[in-house]
């Protein structure tokens, strides 16, 4: 029986599923993780994420301003130039996602070491 | 320049960039999330991750076993129980990876609302 006062995550029709589908996501924590820094434009954002795509930038983007994670804001220069800051809901979010960047910064050679022995091993 | 002695996940090349791609994907999040509580059996898993498939499920496994990330057990029972718990590596990151799917959980609401605001505003 389902308590329907109680998000849970291992339920696939929870809404919080949902929502952990959707900050699962290498590229929505980098995103999270520099703007939690300071407010970025998008052309400087897309040269610091090594490695993303104009287009899986601009979606991300969108999709974490519909999410209510961050803000866009537009300014009328030419060209125009749009900002991107961290919303305070995002803002909680982006400290988890920084201990989860953090781990992997700390942790990735104990990761490889145990790849190499698993892969020596025959899996 | 790059300092070698540094890892960086925003640099595509990092090794810690391929450990955070690893690491966020909502399947392994939820098995680390369940494993962190106790050492439970494969179809076990597969009741309790509602949703996940034999196949993901079993896939998502063994890359967390070559991650050094999970344990694998094998009893010879007749049918073969097979158990999977969480190593000393795999504990650190599941604090971690608790607080994400906790976030989800108290959070969901807020993140609901905000998607409806911007649809509401034609985006």
């Amino acid at each position: 029986m389902m308590n329907v006062l109680a998000p849970d995550v291992y339920a696939k029709n929870c809404p919080s599923r949902m929502v952990l589908d959707r900050i699962s996501n290498k590229w929505s924590m980098l995103i999270l993780n520099r703007l939690q820094e300071e407010t970025v434009r998008f052309n400087q954002l897309r040269r610091e994420i090594d490695g993303i795509s104009q287009k899986v930038l601009s979606q991300s983007l969108k999709q974490l301003e519909r999410d209510g994670l961050v803000r866009r804001e537009a300014f009328p220069t030419v060209p125009v130039t749009v900002e991107y800051s961290i919303t305070d809901l995002g803002q909680t979010l982006a400290e988890t996602v920084h201990l989860l960047t953090h781990w992997a910064e700390k942790n990735f050679d104990a990761v490889l070491q145990a790849q190499q022995r698993y892969d020596a091993s025959g899996g």
